[in-house]
């Protein structure tokens, strides 16, 4: 096997100890050269200025990388070990500009286009849902550029989410975090044919909400629908793929506000978190081109549970790719 | 469609702004001409004085209006939107009688009766559970002036709460928060033959806590047998009612502490928010006629997570007789 | 006496009940012609995209309202009754725009200059400090409108902060909220030479942070300078005014965070509850032309202790202005 | 020495462990003959339904007897340990009536009356201030069981406190917590001629809620006026007393809320933890004939300080008595 | 019937009210003769030195004990009120000896070798896993003296937990909270080949860590596992039993942080309290040797919801015994 | 100049973003060698488990790193720029070993010894007050090596705390942290005479608690006296110094639980934070040996109030030395 990025030592290091990074993976620049190039880079992107309730997922990444402390490489389920199959990295916090959404959106998305390799996939941990359009840009430019039979038509998706996040607009801006769906579509960046969102539900401002993920053919999931015929639904989105790897996007406010009061557009009647894990793990054989988690707002969390499941979510993520490759 | 009283404008009036009503509904006293009468008043009762744990419910009608900011009108199950179906108004809060338990129920009630048109449906925000006393009173009497077939023999009552609230007096106390439904069986308000009371659970006191519900005819369902056969007893109720409109009361203490840890007298092993909302939506048909949401305790609640909840039930119940209209 | 506007009546409406206004003042729109025009409205500004660190103030007047319904007329130390003295109204809550900050200081600006009576005195609550140009603007208009000998160089300005607030731009931005005052001066708003700013604290990032205030003539006083020569101090102040009216803006992060946990860029070793009370009071005599009181950030405060005590301050500056009327 | 009651020993029962009593004291029924009739015994009063504004001080000994595992026994600045010299008790709870004021103050006033021998004094912990009437008058009947020159005009009051307490009736109930010293000055209990009030601030709602203290005399002073002449104030207070016993009463609202977050009605501007601690030192050699320390409300406190606080108070109390003697 | 142990009178001290008991159960040295031997003691073990990541659960015991007041004594499931069956006790904390594991392992085995009667059952309320090692010895040698056919092999086990407690060593030290089973293993405390742990999931340290169990027979339940095949699990093991009492572990951690955010080494994806109180429940029939419910930690606590879950399953076990016999 | 090492770049990662290091100085490892040796290093030393009350303060250092994100360099009292004048570093956290005292101080000291170059200030932030010994031994250690007049007799001591932590053995255990002092004046790293203890209060077990520090000459000072003379003891500690460096050694507990409330055995009427800072500055001239920041612990914090302020101590402290020289 090929040598592969350790983590850090919990014997010298206990889990409360230490600076922080992403599940204790080394800083990207500290990964030796024989353990390049990475083949996931975790790194933040504290904005939250596209909310269009309450802000402070700006501090999502930190207190994600905090409670990431605890995760642990081995999953049971994939019986798995991520730190053996991957070299793995924190790629630290992109720049930001929280005075505008727009050149937020354009310097994410260039910092991720340079983060480490152009194999390496990215996983970004926000951060409001808006931070999300960078970082599957940057995904399917590496796509792209991996060529061979895939990087036509933009990429399937796997959105976890209580919200369809494909709103035209808010309050006259294009690139709020109800919106990224509907520019990434615009931008030829994903395939809405191959997208799948799962947890969707209301109440809504109008039944018009809905019309633009029809329209499209997004895979409108509700929870209870997920509950009754999620496996049949996995299956069938697997099978489109015909083996092109998929982008994960997980916003965590598809969890119940009992599970993940942390965050800023809560929706009741969620999923558990149980069922979230299941759910994720009901894509097992997919490959993964980037993901990202989303909506972590460490204000309103309570003993951190919030942060502490979205960092075994980022865990699960990884440890799902790991499984299908 | 006839004009409709328009929720506050979210354009202009962000969910973070304004001063607070239930819902974003107008006030009462500014509902135009033309959309009168309204066909659901919610008010508060800023009461819990009878309480026999913990107190501070009073607090309770405060907070779900401030975390109703965020509920929106369209119910995607019902597909109905609420806001186009009603009109809707916020009636404030009903005068209280903190130093007196009677005294209280009466003043409250004496509101209730009064509050906007006789047809308006009213739905009453608590305050501890003492308080359904007078709005069921309420809702009977105008039950009973608006005849017809119906107003004899008591209202059809759909009740959620872990208890069963029918002790007959506490520390020599008839009208605490225990015994609502008793005092309301004896005044003819009710029809307990025709009350389902689910998510009961223990322990208690004695044995002897269940036998008057027993003798009385009351179905009580246990959470378990509520996810076991839940559809069935929905079914087998709507069919006892005939078409009669029945009266909803949902105590916040039937969904589990984790998801509404915000309560006076918590109860482990509850239901979760989901199953709550599904429980609710189980009696689509139903037709109301009137409503209470209890028990929410801010000084208890973490990130106003029972609050926000309590606000969801609000809008689910009025959903419910919109889709049932 | 001329009418006033009466408070809510605690005997119908208990201080936990009731929808909330600030200080229980009746809203704007309802206000009695005979108890026109009011001498202070108070309304909320829900915006926060002009910080720099902590988002979340956007819910302050929320919190402010809730918490000031505790808030009573009388002022012992001044013997004054507010309610007595006064017309008093809650102005509503200003639109605000999100996504961009120099639209919201004009759409601010607007809100402002169109609200109540010329006449009538602005409580603008926020809200970041970015939000104090916008009423420092309508302050101003309405000083000049007012003519007479005063309307000329700008307001004096008693100004509380831990920070000095004249920071030109941060991440390319002008209106965020380090930077009010400059612009207020650049746009001879305020009068430097006449603004004292009490509670200035450090670390800063420079010593060139203190520049400006120095090269344009600002009163600049430490906490513990403040302790001990306050007095004199005010009174200077008060000498330069020669009746002239001021405008007061109060940022709660001037008081130590174990006062105002809820705040956005805290700072330690600040003033006490007890010394800032001390240190408005130290200003009697003054007129007010307007004021604010801004930077309570709800999902930072800890039993709502910062919200409680900022509905305190602007009961206590609208006292300062009766008692010296 | 006589031999006195033990404390519960900290190197076989660390301060986190076993079952909570006040102070570590033993329980009245287990003191062993020889250390009887103890000095002081300290009980609790679960009550708080005669509050105006939050409930939940009902919880407030729990949480004082909890937090009370931390106190020691020895003084520094008046060098004396209380557990040599006095035997101590926790007399445990009084029965409560939740549903009555009146009713309540009867069955206190008869605990008391009966708790302990008679030159037992009592300290009882609250429960809110409603409450004092009970213990007030336990103490005043001791005090004319022991004859002697005393007993005669009603006790002499040291009163800590953010309100006067002296409202006759709050909707219409004359037994609340805003009433306990006009009952019992009404009763002849306690003689506000040698009653000082300690920490009274505003707002009020009018200037006439001053009249009462002042018509009868008692001694009103500010946190202002009491740092700057506090120690005269003592000073000819404890020379009115002739060596008579005074009654302590202490509402944990007289300091800020920084300090006791956890209370119903606090009071911004209050005086810090160090200020009432050495205020309370400040009346050194005055006899107690009684206490109360009342209105800690566990559901809004943080980190438990208001209870850590009013558990030390309970031993400041008892150790100002001890310096007495 | 024998004469019972009498739980505190709510007429007389509400639950709100007095000092606190596990349970509102006497104290074991006040039983009163003729309710002897207890069947049941509940005694604390606040010690937390075993922990390897958040420690805090010394305070374990006397939040339980505070939370437990609300217990009430009859199971409706198996119609059995404990208060009738059995005679109960509180049998204080346990001394410990925080600074050594090995120490405290001795300390609390001896203190529960000498509490109450020998046929007395006991349960440990912690404290962190690791006091579990004690109290199965007791409750070993119990079974030992009690002789019979049983007291052989060790005793069967019913585990709930996310973690299997089997390590050999952590940081060198073999008595920690990872470490109980395999101690207990080794000694022939218990049998692993009658040990079923439910709840057990990941993220492991490494597939290794799932060896030991397996080595030994233990009977690993994941929580998806147990969802779906729970009845026949439980069928299953107390087959094996053939009448032989049970030891009964509960580490609060097997729940999810939703429902028990107040435990040290928390793992997402947990069972609901539903969930947890139904597995319980399903090993109906079962004796029971003794029991312990751990990893109560206050300090992450929220409303107590936690120590509030932890008293139920107390009440839980206790139930499951009474309906066994 | 020569050159320094730099903060973190505010325009690229915000005070929200980025990889938190002690306030945003480089790891030691990324220093330039031109930046070389650094003038201080800061550490962390998550270690708790010598506390005799609530354990938790493993993860100060954490917290600490968090919340010094906000701390700038520049101290408008002593007018100096520390990142002007300093090359500063993170050093990361030292190995611990949580089941030994005995073996924790060997093994942090060692870590100690040899961090950075031996010219380098080391200040550790704790963890308990227990770790304190292992930097005065290592900061003895150096002044040792760099000779010249001083290095003999100990290190002079400026001690900030409520407690003398100067008790021989708890629980037969000498390495806890109330022992650090007798520790390290047995061992000589430290001088007694030249040790002076400020904020120290009871209550106290008994009066003996008090003589060892008489005995061996510490000055021992309270709050109050602090208050009225610590300008002179001050001048009066650095008279005695005679140009040589101190150790300055800070229990944050110092401070009362208003402004900390997150620390594990607080003690009430402490100084606020105003007063903590000056009293630090009231040292200005020292120049210091080496320093720590203890009993931060963050399960007990609320908004993070205790760790920001020890974030703030941190800089004091450096700031400090660097006016001093």
């Amino acid at each position: 096997m090929a040598l592969r990025t350790q983590l850090v030592n919990t014997r010298i290091t206990p889990r409360f100890a230490g600076i922080c990074t992403f599940c204790r993976y080394p800083r990207l620049e500290e990964v030796a050269p024989e353990a390049r190039p990475v083949d996931w880079a975790v790194y933040g992107v504290p904005f939250d200025s596209g909310v269009t309730f309450r802000p402070g997922a700006r501090f999502g990444p930190r207190a994600v990388r905090d409670a990431s402390q605890y995760v642990k490489p081995y999953h049971i389920e994939h019986d798995v070990n991520v730190a053996e199959v991957f070299s793995l990295a924190d790629g630290g916090d992109s720049p930001v500009r929280p005075y505008s959404l727009k050149e937020n959106a354009d310097v994410v998305a260039s910092f991720a286009a340079s983060l480490a390799d152009p194999s390496t996939r990215l996983l970004a941990v926000g951060g409001d849902h808006s931070i999300a359009y960078a970082n599957i840009k940057a995904a399917w430019q590496r796509r792209q550029q991996a060529g061979g039979g895939g990087g036509k038509g933009g990429l399937p998706v796997i959105h976890f989410d209580s919200h369809l996040d494909t709103v035209d607009t808010v309050w006259g801006e294009k690139w709020g975090h109800a919106s990224p769906f509907i520019r990434a579509i615009e931008d030829g960046l994903i395939d809405p044919t191959r997208m799948i969102s799962i947890g969707i539900k209301g109440p809504l401002n109008t039944r018009d909400d809905l019309q633009y993920a029809k329209d499209k053919g997004i895979t409108v999931v509700s929870p209870d629908r997920w509950r009754a015929e999620g496996a049949k639904l996995a299956a069938e989105f697997l099978a489109k793929l015909k083996g092109e790897p998929a982008y994960l996007t997980f916003d965590i406010d598809v969890v119940d506000p009992a599970f993940a009061p942390g965050t800023g557009t809560p929706s009741v009647g969620g999923l558990t978190s149980g069922e979230a894990l299941s759910a994720v793990r009901a894509f097992k054989g997919v490959k993964l081109a980037g993901a990202d988690v989303v909506e972590v707002l460490p204000d309103r969390d309570v003993s951190d549970i919030t942060a502490f499941l979205a960092a075994h979510i980022v865990f699960e993520v990884i440890a799902l790719d790991a499984a299908g490759r």
